[in-house]
């Protein structure tokens, strides 16, 4: 069995315990004040109140990420609004210009939202834009990112999500609301943690990896590429993930799963396919 | 089976991502000084942060509602908190009055936790309040909604509550500490979703649910009127729960509820009654 | 049957509703500016948002408490990282000197973590400062608390919790990101809430308890001395766990425990040692 960590290569690493919101009240003075607009570094401005004193300038000049999300459905819509709320708190960082689907979206609702959709995925494709994958499944995903030539792509924390010190979100990678990653873990590439899930100190998570809301991953869990982790799923301690494997909602996984493999229960055992 | 929606209505809609702890920190300069008493109308000035502009005018003069907790047990207690602490980050939007309770509160607690007993519910019914109902049975809440003539009364999110876009929330609904609720949802009128739960993108939730802690309601799950969803209980995507069901604490639920059914358990079955 | 909470001796109480990392942008007008370094006591500052208007004053004068970790294990690490977030939102009322560890920590992540190496546990023993206890295990916990003559310890929460009223947490508790603790709750000495956990209204957790990520304690549950519960684990209103009792991940407990017991499961039961 192999956990293959190999494509997950994370690009944003930060020190100091990262709390977004709080990037406007950064009690070092130098935080900016909370009226006025800043130009910076979404990655290193972030760590402002990092206490270690390794917090960014915040008046270092850099371009605006452009951002697309790819995928107009629930998981699409969810990931817009996530990386709405991170642009109000980050205002230069990156801005989003809409959504692309090639399916049949519900626009009057985009509408609504003022997402603004901008036609089939080949409209963006040869843009210098970053494009976040809307989709929850990771196999889609991973075809998504490797069958085009993407711009890079920044990591995206919603701003009542926290980031521990010396942990690391590769491109693309999204924690949703409420999520909190704590101390020394690794997320890999378009890698999604959804709304009020926990990753514990010490954890490794490979690329494309969908967890579910609400799951829990206690410490130096590994996981490994491709895996999709269901709902209020439960990994203990020390387990190790294969490439590819299925945890059912609810699941709490006591030992190692193979790779390509479905678990579920309390605690989880493979599902037999008869 | 029918998931009957027709009691709930809604009456608060907003656009954008909420934050409330935000509102003081507004990054496009229509937010309050954060020393300021702001007058507003609570529901459109939670909007200022809303990346698409379509925030409300702070100076909108608008009077403060008054509002009374029915129930001082646990449930309403909590709520009594929850009320208190939305109150302070916007002050003028309503002001809590008191606790009515028609059994025996542990009145030295409340009078510990600074809040006012006003005696039996009779006490208050004639006056121009509004009611929030402080008891976790759905089917108290909606007898206590029906038979009476009640003033408006607003929805409730602790500070740390966050509502996504094109999500509504009913009459005296009710968001508790770390609730996370996404894009395209309804939650129906003097609905409670309780600490730690979430409920994802475009779930239909009636009225008078009653949604315990750390509950997951992923996406496109629809909860008909007066269901009663157990602690840490999780629902399937695209899953329908009848009207009057009861979801046991735990129970992961992979198919649809009858109304007035009983399930438990992982995967969720229907409890027989010998 | 005994659930003894002798050992908990809570010695923090807060009146209303305590969101920390709102302190520094109390509408009451009483917060500090978001750019001022604040003199003050850290437990009463942190109620300048309660509505009741029983918030400390913010200009008192407080020796700031010096902090050591014991432990640089994941646990340690962990906690580290959640003292300097308090830290950095309370900034004069601690200070973390380093971590000490018995054993072989890895030097290199805590020097990327800017966290200072002291040596062993001796190294501080006789200092001036506050132990707070960064290992899992409940009774080890316990050992390093009685065999020491340990300096006063505050308790320490993460900015992204909060602390309801008529709350009390004890000396070298600690309240992880995410946790909410409801109404009129105890927490014991040296407890540890851990990531995304909650504790509902009315509960008596003892001392030396540790909660894993994402438990849910709902009303009025007791907890005794040394309990450890694992990750996901949910305990029913008025549940009572015995003294040193063992609660497994994702188990649902629905009647009382009794003490040094070890159950697990949905429903819950007593694991059968043959």
């Amino acid at each position: 069995m192999s956990a293959n960590m190999g494509a997950a290569s994370p690009t944003t690493k930060r020190s100091g315990d990262v709390l977004r919101t709080s990037t406007n009240n950064a009690s070092d003075g130098v935080g900016g004040s909370p009226t006025t607009k800043r130009n910076g570094d979404v990655l290193r401005t972030s760590t402002n109140n990092a206490p270690d004193g390794v917090g960014g300038s915040p008046t270092t000049t850099q371009t605006t990420t452009q951002l697309v999300v790819v995928g107009a459905g629930g998981h699409g819509r969810e990931l817009a609004d996530i990386v709405r709320a991170a642009a109000a708190v980050d205002l230069d960082a990156h801005e989003l210009l809409g959504v692309v689907d090639d399916g049949a979206p519900d626009r009057p609702l985009l509408a609504r939202m003022g997402l603004r959709f901008l036609g089939r995925l080949d409209a963006v494709i040869d843009r210098p834009v970053g494009l976040l994958l809307g989709v929850g499944d990771p196999d889609t995903r991973a075809a998504l990112d490797r069958g085009t030539d993407f711009a890079d792509v920044p990591s995206i924390m919603h701003p009542t999500a926290t980031l521990g010190s010396e942990s690391e979100l590769g491109a693309g990678a999204v924690l949703a609301q409420g999520v909190h990653v704590t101390t020394n873990v690794r997320i890999g590439r378009h890698s999604h943690i959804n709304v009020g899930s926990t990753v514990s100190h010490d954890c490794r998570v490979g690329a494309y990896v969908t967890v579910c809301p609400g799951v829990r991953l206690t410490g130096n869990v590994t996981v490994g590429d491709g895996v999709f982790i269901g709902a209020s799923a439960t990994v203990l301690p020390g387990v190790t993930i294969g490439t590819g494997a299925i945890i059912g909602a609810g699941a709490v996984v006591c030992t190692d799963v193979d790779e390509a493999t479905t678990v579920r229960g309390v605690p989880a055992r493979p599902v037999i396919l008869l």
